[in-house]
């Protein structure tokens, strides 16, 4: 069980990677800026978390094997979208495997997230876990984005923050009712994976306004 | 009195809440988008506060009544901006209500994050205290503005930041000068919420370089 | 030699502030905006080297000079920018003077963002000093351009990021071996400084992905 909760990082921690990294290369940043998304999307939530729970220096700091592997997988992303070549098998491969990789991050950081606050003695503080898990899930996400200026995209995508939330809440309830680490992690995995999947194919949204009433601004702010 | 500030600090909670769902609302977020931005705009502030205080977890996470005063506003701007109706009789109503409201709201958070600085023992810091009341007042604002990739309205708007550093340093003065809390508390937010609203009837505004000029750049950064 | 870098600290810090400033001149904010991104630009690299370390509050509130440098600086620009004339003679002056003083700020925090870092017992973790190097150096620079939505500069200039980790890398290894410390400082800055205004000169770029291919964007996020 613990091999595969860790496969599922390294799984989440290259997923998280290549969305930073190509988004660099779409905004024509040079290598170092390729390689800086890289390392913000796929490390950037966990830094939160622990900036939130008053963990200095935060884990990445320490754990250096996640920030490497996120360089590595950057600069697989700068190679291979220098080599249209491979970009073409990868972008012919990549409409589910990447989707389904990108999933199993969400998950796996939803829930190492939540255990992290759990373990850190918050364990009654229901409100501060699950926040911590969606942080982590997609923090990395957020900062990625807030730094292009674009609209953070995990805020407006089929169920991405709600299937790190479900996630979260999952283990955290399992968690609390005595469950295993190992399947409660699963079971929160396998739910935020087959949420979001789902969501994506089917392309669930959560409800908006319409565009003829969105102009209405109170207070004008 | 002490009614009475804390029920400036509801006010507040829901007049910064409203700005944050509105934007969200404009941007075509969904209802998760929307009340994350709600929250973002009531608490983001005073959770930059305590990050440079150091205290972790931060306030938003134990004292839940805010967040979920900010969850429900957000909801009730959603459904308010999905029937017209509703929406009319509400843009009608703020044009003055909701201005007093951000201006309560201004005042407040310039009041409670000057005080939290001096009781966290950094009374003699006179710049840290007034910054901190600074950062609680006018943080979430300009978080939220950085999620959408806007340059934050508080720094361009018709005296806003400043009003809030006036209450904060009002605060300060009166409470290092030994004067009662409350009535300090008071002085400080009626100082800010008149300069405030006097400085959005008379548009008075900060003095600006003028057009002609601002192409200069040196250094060309 | 700690006169030497105490001058360096001051020039940097005026440089970075007339980098805020002038882009929030640029930007059309009003006088507390310009003052405000001065301040950002200049200080925003170490507080958060200060957050990450966990080091609250963060230096700048308790060594005001720099604080206070920079809002004279900001100040400065201001008027500078009020009166063409003043401008025109800054615009003349600077071409080479406002890029030397910038890789000399780009050098000096470097250096005293991985000293700190190993003052504070991080001797050991060379990932984690350099990190904070390169964060008090370009740190500042990123919020600053967060602020505005625009795409932080440091990641896209000749060799801006890659000469400050280059400084800090030298400062920490020459520290490592029991060098002095003001010889280790004056040579990772020196070697700072040469790189950027060579790279600036001779317009090297860190290689960067073509046009023609940047559309394909794996996973579509």
């Amino acid at each position: 069980m613990d091999y595969l909760l860790f496969f599922a990082e390294l799984v989440g921690t290259v997923a998280f990677a290549v969305s930073g990294a190509t988004l660099a290369v779409q905004k024509r940043l040079d290598l170092f800026g390729i390689v800086f998304f890289g390392v913000v999307a796929a490390l950037g939530g966990g830094t939160m978390r622990d900036l939130l729970l008053g963990h200095t220096p935060p884990r990445m700091f320490y754990n250096y094997e996640y920030v490497l592997l996120a360089v590595a997988t950057a600069l697989m992303v700068f190679v291979a979208a220098k080599h249209e070549t491979i970009l073409h098998i990868f972008n012919k491969a990549d409409s589910f495997l990447f989707n389904l990789s990108d999933a199993v991050g969400l998950g796996i950081f939803a829930v190492t997230g939540t255990q992290t606050g759990i373990l850190a003695g918050h364990e009654k503080n229901a409100f501060f876990c699950i926040f911590l898990g969606m942080t982590t899930a997609v923090g990395g996400g957020i900062l990625r984005d807030m730094l292009c200026g674009d609209i953070p995209m995990v805020l407006r995508k089929h169920i991405y923050a709600v299937a790190a939330i479900a996630g979260s809440s999952i283990f955290y309830v399992l968690d609390l009712l005595g469950f295993d680490s190992g399947l409660s992690s699963v079971t929160a995995m396998a739910v935020t994976i087959l949420m979001r999947l789902l969501a994506r194919h089917y392309r669930w949204n959560l409800p908006r306004v319409d565009e003829t009433v969105r102009k209405n601004n109170p207070g004008g702010l």
